[in-house]
């Protein structure tokens, strides 16, 4: 038998997703080579700090934290960028691709923010960039989009998206916790960072929803401009009160795709207990995706963790080591549509959308409140479908929830606005949209 | 501008999924372009009777009932195969190949039956055979296992891909239907063929799993010896207890891969109520893939019906043009796996297979026949869990209906034989094995 063809990486990170690609490489070479026909080898790993204490996986042979060693090595065929953050994983990836080298990266950072300086950049070097594992963890989403529904016309995308967000609803939701204190345990588990701003607030989401969109819709939305609402501002209250009316809370990035642009947005919302979206568990992400032909689509798995993520990162390695071993490159455009190939359009004015919507408004417990509400309501042109008044705490407010008919988040936001103007309201209100249908 | 390239196709059929194809490429075809900056262009069109009745979006010029007009016409690139059966699909498509056209096939009973002759002509002539619709229609499940997950190992399947089943249980289900009622209104739908025994009877099932063996281990199981159990012998009476016990019966498709062999079974199987399994509704198939690193990875969508299929078709197409405008072909092994890189192993002895059963005895309403049941069991080494007795009519026999441990078929077959010669049995003993965890 000839020897084995070697298709060689190098890493740039040595953290939770580097070693994952260590161990996946190793735990499963025999699936691998019996695909691909040849063997993934890494040959250099750019780290920080040298001294390091790893897992012992990490051939200590192969560190260096010299990053030419790695962008600059004729034994690196492909560049694997598991570093995360902006810079320099920005400047590296643009060298390596100066070098010559195929990339694959994990960081929808930094392709939501410099994607199309970077994509550029690939195709005047003829090289390509890929990147399953920065979008859904494990879950083939990009696949998905990029090549499943080639033949489609993507008409929406509903996804949750972000990990450390619905684990903090779902433990909020399954053991009562508070949302500190659920925040504090997904932190303890190593589920969110020791800054959870960007996953809770609903940035980490938007960063990726951007990248989903231009897969499905072939059009670029900075992920700046997407109406973002995080999960911070969702109480304990809430997930009882979305219980009693049959929902669940979840954490949602949404798009849809309309003639003139694109309506995209990430926030929780309730969705019903008995769909597919209310059972998405911890650690899972789950993506639907709804096209002309096929209907809707639905894929869920681990959108997160070592194994899953770089289980990615390594099905990206394959598909570059097919394409290598045939001496071709560039085989599909990097955001899955050509990139001449769609206009540019805005996104759609955010306070147009229509859905229903789940309002809590805290009030004093004074006769004739309940009007003042349902005025301040028709003056908004909101209707309500259904009203439930509680008073969960004796020296509390009596909180009003309602659940609305069919509103703009404009007339939602005229009523918040009043209702906080107005003496009856004691505190914000509570407005969370209603997602059917998933 | 310059001209675009046309990719041709020419059609082997027209009936639902060919006029599907026709469609998808008219509907879809401003997003086609974006993404593969060719057109998808169908030249030739094979049909069996020119003067039949057809639908508006089949150009009449282009059809033929001359099979060379298609398989040896230089104005056709790429064929696709939407006849179905054996022949004379399996004849056309290795004409083609020899013709040096790629193939698209969307026939499983095609590739179940003669797949290991018709990837051999396709190495041999140097052309690509793929095949997306040939299993869960608009599900892109051949992706997902070729290109997904080509860095996993993986461990096991669990599908529902069989519509027509699908669509027979749930009815039952829902509306409290008949088999027999479930079935012809199945028919009146054209949900199922005038005759269902390949659905009903599991072997389309088994076809597909047959196709999904090959994709996720790299093993050729062949699917006449997958052992197979229709929903045919499913009644009404067992729907309803197997919802007292807090599950719904749903058509599985099975394989688990061993070290030293490959497990497969098609069967009616309990799968719980909560779970995501028992709400994949009438039309839908789903798949949960089970690997090393990835973990759990559910896809649910559309497993027939024109578009949803079409639609897989015409993605095989854009596939096919992206390898065609670079010249290549071969890019991918036909079954994920390099034909040479995986041993084929038998198929493991399905009488060791170890799960929970559900049970019911019709037997006599006697004092002590509970007791004769319980004997028999305990005789065949099965361990009851949870045990109801019932007695749906007046002049009907009494149910003893029970849930069980983990035992094995073998031991459930002994059972099942020994009750059916027993005086206290009034009739055939229905055992459907339970599955957990879908």
């Amino acid at each position: 038998m000839s020897e084995l063809t070697s298709i060689r990486i190098g890493l740039l990170g040595c953290g939770t997703v580097g070693t994952g690609v260590l161990r996946i490489l190793a735990e499963n070479r025999e699936d691998i080579q019996a695909r691909l026909g040849a063997e993934l080898v890494v040959t250099r790993i750019l780290v920080h700090d040298l001294d390091r204490q790893r897992d012992e996986s990490v051939p200590r042979a192969l560190l260096t934290d010299d990053p030419l060693e790695v962008l600059g090595s004729p034994e690196v065929d492909v560049v694997a960028e598991v570093m995360g953050g902006y810079e320099p994983a920005r400047s590296y990836v643009l060298a390596a691709l100066k070098n010559g080298k195929h990339v694959i990266t994990a960081n929808k950072a930094l392709l939501a923010q410099h994607g199309p300086e970077i994509f550029q950049a690939a195709t005047d070097a003829k090289r390509d960039v890929i990147f399953e594992a920065s979008v859904g963890g494990g879950m083939p989403i990009v696949r998905m989009l990029r090549e499943g529904l080639a033949a489609e016309h993507v008409e929406s995308i509903c996804a949750i998206i972000n990990g450390t967000s619905n684990y903090i609803l779902s433990a909020m939701a399954e053991h009562g916790a508070s949302y500190d204190a659920a925040l504090a345990r997904a932190q303890e588990l190593g589920f969110a960072e020791a800054d959870p701003t960007l996953d809770v607030g609903g940035g980490d989401a938007a960063q990726k929803l951007s990248i989903l969109v231009s897969l499905a819709f072939g059009r670029h939305v900075p992920f700046a401009e997407i109406p973002t609402q995080g999960i911070d501002t969702v109480e304990d209250l809430d997930i009882g009160y979305a219980r009693t009316f049959g929902y669940a809370i979840k954490p949602l990035a949404l798009a849809q795709s309309h003639g003139d642009g694109v309506e995209a947005r990430v926030h929780p919302a309730l969705v019903e207990r008995g769909g597919s979206f209310a059972t998405v568990s911890a650690a899972f992400n789950a993506v639907r995706v709804d096209s002309r032909g096929v209907g809707p689509l639905l894929l869920q798995g681990q959108g997160a963790g070592m194994l899953p993520t770089a289980s990615a990162v390594v099905s990206d390695a394959v598909e570059l080591g097919r394409s290598f071993l045939r001496g071709t490159s560039g085989r599909l455009p990097h955001l899955a549509f050509l990139p001449d190939g769609r206009p540019t359009t805005g996104l759609k004015d955010p306070g147009a959308a229509c859905h229903p919507w789940y309002l809590r408004v805290p009030v004093r417990d004074e006769p004739g409140v309940l009007a003042q509400v349902a005025k301040g309501l028709g003056d908004a042109g909101v209707s309500v479908q259904q009203i439930l008044q509680d008073r969960p705490s004796e020296d509390g407010p009596v909180q009003v929830v309602m659940m609305t008919q069919e509103a703009t988040r404009s007339a939602i936001t005229g009523f918040t606005q009043d209702a906080h103007e107005a003496l009856w309201c004691l505190g914000a209100v509570q407005a969370i949209p209603i997602h059917e249908g998933v």
